[in-house]
């Protein structure tokens, strides 16, 4: 019974709508008690259950309704399904700064697709030009679907075939490339391709949107046009995140690959550069550049291509009464190093000292961030600093935990010696590290 | 050789300061190469190793000095070590409110004992009122020394111990209470007497500082004299963190204790309200009350104390390439409650699915957070989160994650049921859900 029509419903749920003669895609009205729920029917997963009904709204949101005996389910018609209707493709110009769009998955990359609910990538050049035809003003665009993915499945192997399909485009002659990418792991994907993609002559633009392109509040097509715009024409090379500065469309900041960090779940200025400023701003079709030591783009610089990554790293987040024998566990289960989110300027508690020793004994890596987000480690404050120091904890400085986390996969995919490890992962590679002047830190 | 006067040297660098003729506490002048560094020295701990000498610089931080062939030390004097002396006592005013000062350790409640490094409580009352004579002016003081550790090394056991001696106080008629305490796991203190101290009449204010009394920029007694004016005067009441609003020192500002987080490691405004506003604003001795939905004050409200605290709770942070195992092994030891720092709306990766189902299948409740931080969960909007809600993990909304943990750990000492565990965890009981209204969370 469970076809097409009725995609991923079981159950209550499916007779309900069977009795409602209602298909995937048509406009219900649901009922229940004194509330009302419009909207248009979106097929369930495999890990549903059989009790709800799952309706999206004119606001863009889904909504699960739970369906008991007071429920009603009338179906309101076949709904406006938006007829996507690809305008004359506009002419290549080919006089453009050739620019590569590398789709790897997420909401930016994406038209929703109101039969199936599913995300479905919209990422040949005349999709793009049609859903923001301005792009044709701008470069000339080759796209290649890499991933079609939600981010928070990206994996290792994935920043690996990333970092490659960017280094061929790039060494065919792009002006840049820009990866529309889910914004979950965005942060961590940014880190990644800036340990991977070294001495780049171009900029690289990871890019993403809150709102998916079918909602009138989404920042899409503004993040697109502003990544699009940097790759073509921006006057620094170097692998950067572009997102909105503030909630208001004026302005696109460009954020290090290695200091940028996602803060919020909703907001369309979620990316934030940690202990650092924007690299650099655009407003009005024009760049400023807001750090000084910032990479000028150079045809003539030579990309090193660096994409392996270890898998057998792993971040832990301390927190009172954190069991020690989690260490023990990545240790014996052949974890290569692991990086700790620990208190304030680098502490974790007392309990957690002798599995931090046998590990580091036994081989492992250890370094430390802060969970506080912002500001430094200072680990010869106090005496856990002290103590974890003299244990050979690394403290990464004010690295971000998660660029530390990725930081040391990449480091682990470089070499397999500790000793080389620790070096590579004490070196400033993609300013992952700021030097105590660049940024008013403490006061 | 090792004994008191060269506490925790060893090897090199004990032999080097035995040449010098130094002990703890004396002035010295290091140099190395071109650097000279001086300061007092101070004592090591048991996990040093034999090659760094440290000293206290005039700054109040602490720097080792590797000790090599090239390294000179000299012992320039026995140093200004800080005398102590405690002023008269001020007169003790009975007609003030009378507020109990519970001291659990940390830079706040600390004089730096320069003879050895290390920190101790300054907290009888007398101690107090020579560190910050102001506060005789203030209330009728009683002091209890509760603990006397660094934060990072409080457990759910301190929680406990800390919630029974302010409800003695409070049931013994005090107008408010103050608990200095280190800012390292502050935050997740605060959230532990919120749950545990409910209906309270009077205000229980949790203090920190982030530069110790002896340094020229500490916040020690401006957050100390804003602790115990609230709690002695403070129209409102309930479970508040009391810091500098800004680095300036004019205002400090009361944080919920389950909304306020360490977003800093060194600056003196390092706690932030998370989705919320501050509670009030302490600014020339006037409250502002900040927040409409704030308890008052009112000394017939009979505080509940719930102390209890179950420790097999956790919290797990997802990132790229996340082994599940760890939520086995949580699993397969016993614990009771997972709290999950995922990404953006509430999605871990599909390949934490099979071990979640599996958890929540063996009775262990899964609870969702986001590792954004800031903004609210929306676990109806992609297939990740619709499937995690399936599987049957309670998203926490817009709650922290470390309050999700501690609240959790709070509701598996209320009850060993999962049935009645879900609902406590997903009821509001200490404003640690904020309503979608008090709060401009999204643009």
């Amino acid at each position: 019974m469970n076809d097409e029509k009725l995609l991923g419903y079981k159950g209550k749920a499916l007779q309900a709508l069977e009795k409602a003669g209602a298909e995937i895609g048509d406009r219900l009205r649901i009922s229940r008690d004194t509330q009302v729920y419009e909207g248009i029917l979106i097929p369930r997963s495999d890990y549903a259950d059989d009790r709800h009904v799952v309706i999206k709204m004119r606001s863009g949101y889904n909504i699960g309704v739970q369906i008991n005996e007071a429920t009603r389910i009338e179906k309101t018609g076949e709904g406006a399904k938006p007829s996507f209707q690809a305008p004359p493709l506009p002419k290549q110009r080919e006089d453009l700064p050739r620019v590569a769009i590398l789709s790897t998955g997420g909401t930016i990359a994406s038209r929703v697709d109101y039969r199936t609910g599913g995300v479905r990538p919209a990422l040949t050049a005349s999709d793009l030009y049609s859903v923001v035809p301005e792009l044709a003003d701008l470069a000339d665009i080759e796209t290649e679907i890499v991933l079609s993915i939600f981010s928070e499945n990206i994996t290792t192997q994935n920043w690996t075939e990333i970092a490659k399909a960017v280094a061929r485009h790039v060494e065919n002659g792009k002006a840049g490339a820009v990866i529309p990418h889910g914004t979950d792991t965005l942060g961590y994907t940014a880190a990644a391709l800036s340990f991977a993609l070294q001495n780049l002559p171009v900029p690289v633009i990871l890019v993403g949107s809150q709102r998916s392109a079918d909602r009138p509040s989404s920042d899409a097509a503004t993040n697109l046009l502003g990544a699009v715009n940097a790759a073509a024409t921006a006057p620094f090379a170097g692998v950067f995140l572009a997102m909105h500065e503030t909630v208001s469309d004026r302005a696109i900041v460009f954020h290090r690959g290695t200091k940028v960090r996602k803060c919020h779940t909703s907001r369309r200025d979620t990316f934030k550069s940690i202990n650092t400023t924007p690299v650099a701003r655009l407003e009005d079709d024009k760049f400023t550049v807001l750090a000084k030591d910032c990479e000028k783009r150079d045809s003539n610089r030579k990309l090193v291509l660096k994409p392996d990554f270890e898998e057998k790293v792993a971040l832990i987040k301390f927190f009172p009464n954190f069991d020690s024998r989690v260490v023990e566990w990545y240790v014996n289960n052949g974890f290569k190093g692991i990086v700790v989110e620990g208190t304030g300027l680098g502490h974790v508690g007392k309990r957690l000292f002798p599995a931090l020793r046998e590990a580091i004994e036994r081989d492992v890596l250890v370094a430390m961030t802060s969970q506080c987000i912002w500001g430094r480690l200072g680990m010869n404050v106090y005496d856990a600093g002290r103590d974890l120091l003299a244990l050979g904890v690394l403290p990464l400085d004010d690295m971000l935990p998660e660029t530390g986390l990725v930081k040391l996969m990449w480091v682990f995919g470089q070499t397999k010696k500790v000793d080389e490890a620790k070096r590579l992962l004490k070196t400033d590679i993609a300013h992952e590290f700021s030097p105590r002047t660049t940024y008013k830190e403490d006061s």
